[in-house]
């Protein structure tokens, strides 16, 4: 890996799973698909509104899926789709380096 | 991993390695010591700033260490701390995901 030029794809990465919410909106969907108040129900300090937003763009970049099941009342789910589903080994190592040095005294409030 | 309770700990390490500018930083200093005007070289987007900003973040949280060389003119170089080195794991698989997933439509100009 070239760490002496930066990656224009890679800066691509960095700003969609660097977004704020983004990167706990994927954590929760690698646990499988999920409608809207179940997403909000792991991130309650999250608006509706961002959490709309959020997903908007995650869908207009190919990493959610929208499956609407024509019930009554309508259940709309959230998906991660295969491009989403690879972020896996990203959000693992994230976790894993969060366990070893993320201390007490940094946990929010 | 348990995908069905978000985790403090993870939520930390996304705010500080999702923040702006700051994925970009820890890449280049993956390369080894840097001084300011080598990370810029890379980053040229960021205002300095932004970056002296984000570089005294990054020591607050021990990912960065701050070294003054007593040369004429001082020399003044940041590196990685073991906490900072131990974010390379996480920078591959996202330079990786990027390789694999992120389209020629979707780069920057």
């Amino acid at each position: 890996m070239d760490y002496n030029t930066m990656c224009p794809r890679y800066e691509v990465a960095i700003d969609i799973i660097g977004k704020k919410w983004t990167g706990l909106i994927i954590r929760v969907l690698l646990g499988g698909s999920r409608r809207f108040k179940d997403i909000k129900k792991q991130i309650p300090e999250m608006s509706d509104r961002m959490l709309t937003e959020r997903m908007k763009e995650l869908e207009s970049v190919g990493i959610v899926s929208r499956h609407v099941y024509p019930e009554t009342p309508v259940r709309i789910e959230y998906a991660l789709t295969e491009k989403g589903e690879s972020l896996r080994a990203i959000i693992e190592s994230i976790q894993s380096w969060s366990e070893q040095w993320v201390e007490e005294c940094e946990l929010q409030k």
